[in-house]
């Protein structure tokens, strides 16, 4: 028996060769005499032909009948003749050559009806709902029953971008000397003194899942990893149903000893970010092409070089666009959006920076300004007007991070394991952390950051 | 001011320069006109001295005292002048050099008493106890204290060794058209339907933490994704305190289609393991050297060939040698190890597969052996007398997979989004899940699983 071939390997080049592929039955036409059935194994799709009472196949009229009424979806093998089409199939992305149905097995069958449709138009609603509401009663559906939405187009081209994303962001790191870590996601006290911590019974003892490895990353800090990334859930127990919401999350977390001062930091993630989206761009194009024709989306604009924005000069641009506000306050989601129009306005960028966030909308270990204590070494990477990363230099001094714990209001006994670390001496440090659905919902342009994880939980979805 | 240097980077090549380098202080000397300090950044130390007095330098008689009483383990910066060491400095990683303090820039102090010491003498006692029980006091005390712990020879090679294990498996699977992906670990049923889980609050709703990706990782293939890993968090509510086991520990799970049968996979993942400890003993040689000094750890021997164990001759072998048990009853930890013995012996081999597991001590998706149904298609690799990974081909077919469940007693509505999938056609597939921390153990000879995590939980630890 010959090894398997794979649909996406085939092309004019073997025509006249005999294969055996592999795939779901897409769909069927019975012309009668003929029998069009289109196979697909990924995003890639081939036209297998068998003709009714042919002499030189070994297949009878009960083989014809059986592919002719098999249920779409049901996994097959094909072995075939590979030849050159007389005209374009158009229906799939092989459209220069076809098969010959010889033989064929069938390895699973699926049931008739499919609570979903896996073809295109089942998408088009989503288009309409970018907002900050979770409503498409389709897209529920599709999630409900994700393992058939995962063999659509769009959600195949998601993620392999999404490995995509991984592996560049990995590669980009070790090569700058940063080692990958693995902190505990089960935790004594709750990961940054917050609220909106899911409690876990630890053997009768109260525990939780860790709202971001910070605490720990900056331990591995100050054991001297000097340059560390993890790769991980992050979990918030937020009760917020929006379309850039997710209670479990993909976390990708930098942290690193700096010389002088943070902006070392924000350069290099900024590296990261453009290499990324480069990279993307090119290796997935084809994917890139699937999402578009289902989402239209404008092409990402950079800069030549990083655009900075400091916090007050944010602030002054909002309040020049006719928005009062306070300022010392947070930015809103709204805000955000439109800080993103007017920089790129101005700048000709979807990507940005802002730096010098004030410190009371900044967690306790965030470094303090020490030329003006309101404002902090803190940052957020802006992408098509939304925040997709965070990021700060944190406390190093054991005394003033220890004050800054009174301040906030924080029991230290509840952090004690993380505050006793920085009496043996830490050096200077910062970092970021992103959160991968976000990116890649703000990179591609998709309406929900649902559609960037394969098992999505929100406040109501703890399923499948 | 000239860029930071690295002590790892310095060498006799370096003579003359004046260089700024960053390092805790790992030792004084103070000969009364001469001190010699040892600065320490990761792995690599370095001797600088300051003579008292100098003519050229600009430090004062206060900068000697400072630095004379200064903290061990405090951060600091030095700017020096390397020169060739007239005789070699036994006591640093850098003998050939030494540096003459010019200034210095203390960045973070340490306290002066530090509850471990991060001298090799800590380790000695730990070589005692490879056995079921986890009892050093110095051992524990040096998990209390991990950021400290950290900063031992030992355990910045153990990280570094685990940051390429990371590397190397995601570059072997990248390579051979897997892709990464992360699944959910808040979940609604138990992961395998079974007990030992940890319950979670989730908005009022009872929920747990997967006790492996298993279901979800099959889930992405009957999703068409073909060959899938994913590097994550396990939990395990195991109330085991033993050196093999830890309540939370990063999996390393693959799952994949399979044309003919499952040794597709065993092949595959033999490859990955050779390859994978040929290249860390490559690469990390220094680190293992290291780790070498500490434990006391015969070399790996591996067989030109992978040897395969079916588990009716794994049962025999052991009949052979004195030791009477069930047929079909799952090997003990005791079996496992004397096993590796017998094997070793046999095939001079330190690495091995054991396959054709009983049903009845597999879980209930595997896939049962049509020709014997007591026996099932999985599989364990065994490494120095230990299981290192667990696989098997799974059940891939709706009817016969339901019938299981029902077979082993599971309620089949906790598990429902899961069964439902293979409704829609499912490839035949196979896979393994490992521990990385017990694979690093077993190839590194530590004495205790815990070492191989950098915040390690079980059942008495949730700290630091």
């Amino acid at each position: 028996m010959d090894p398997l071939s794979e649909i996406k390997n085939l092309s004019t080049v073997d025509s006249q060769k005999v294969v055996r592929i592999r795939g779901r039955v897409f769909s069927k036409k019975d012309c009668g005499q003929i029998l069009f059935l289109i196979l697909r194994d990924g995003i890639d799709t081939l036209q297998a032909v068998l003709v009714k009472n042919k002499a030189d196949t070994q297949l009878a009229i009960e083989d014809y009948k059986l592919l002719r009424s098999i249920e779409n979806e049901s996994f097959i093998e094909i072995i075939g003749q590979v030849y050159c089409a007389e005209k374009a199939v158009l229906a799939c992305s092989k459209q220069s050559i076809e098969l010959a149905i010889i033989g064929y097995t069938v390895l699973s069958r699926s049931v008739l009806d499919l609570p979903i449709t896996l073809k295109e138009s089942a998408f088009i609603e989503d288009e309409k709902f970018e907002n900050q509401n979770f409503a498409s009663i389709q897209y529920v559906k599709r999630l409900d029953n994700r393992v058939l939405d995962l063999r659509t187009d769009l959600a195949q081209a998601v993620f392999r971008i999404n490995d995509g994303m991984l592996f560049y962001i990995q590669q980009y790191l070790r090569k700058r000397g940063f080692i990958e870590i693995k902190t505990p996601k089960l935790i004594g006290g709750a990961s940054e003194g917050g609220a909106d911590v899911f409690k876990v019974d630890y053997f009768g003892k109260p525990a939780c899942l860790a709202q971001s490895p910070q605490l720990y990353k900056q331990m591995a800090i100050i054991g001297d990893f000097k340059r560390v990334f993890e790769v991980g859930p992050v979990f918030r127990a937020e009760n917020s149903d929006t379309n850039r919401h997710l209670t479990e999350f993909i976390g990708v977390d930098l942290e690193m000893v700096i010389d002088r001062d943070y902006m070392e930091v924000v350069h290099l993630v900024y590296q990261l970010l453009v290499e990324l989206f480069a990279a993307l761009n090119k290796k997935y194009d084809r994917e890139i092409a699937i999402i578009q024709s289902f989402f239209n989306v404008p092409a990402l604009t950079f800069a030549s070089e990083l655009v900075v924005v400091p916090f007050p000069d944010a602030l002054a641009l909002l309040r020049a666009h006719g928005r009062e506000r306070g300022a010392l306050d947070d930015l809103s989601t709204e805000e955000e959006k439109q800080l993103g129009a007017i920089v790129k306005e101005k700048y000709h960028t979807d990507l940005y920076v802002i730096t010098g966030y004030p410190s009371r909308v900044r967690p306790f270990y965030t470094m303090v300004d020490s030329d003006d204590r309101q404002y902090t070494h803190a940052y957020d990477f802006m992408l098509r007007g939304a925040e997709i990363l965070s990021g700060a230099q944190r406390i190093h001094d054991y005394t003033m991070l220890s004050e800054r714990v009174l301040e906030m209001g924080i029991d230290p006994t509840t952090i004690s394991h993380y505050l006793n670390a920085f009496k043996y001496g830490a050096p200077p440090h910062a970092g970021v952390g992103m959160g991968l659905e976000r990116i890649l919902k703000y990179f591609l342009g998709l309406p929900d950051v649902r559609y960037s994880n394969l098992f999505p939980r929100d406040p109501k979805r703890l399923h499948p």
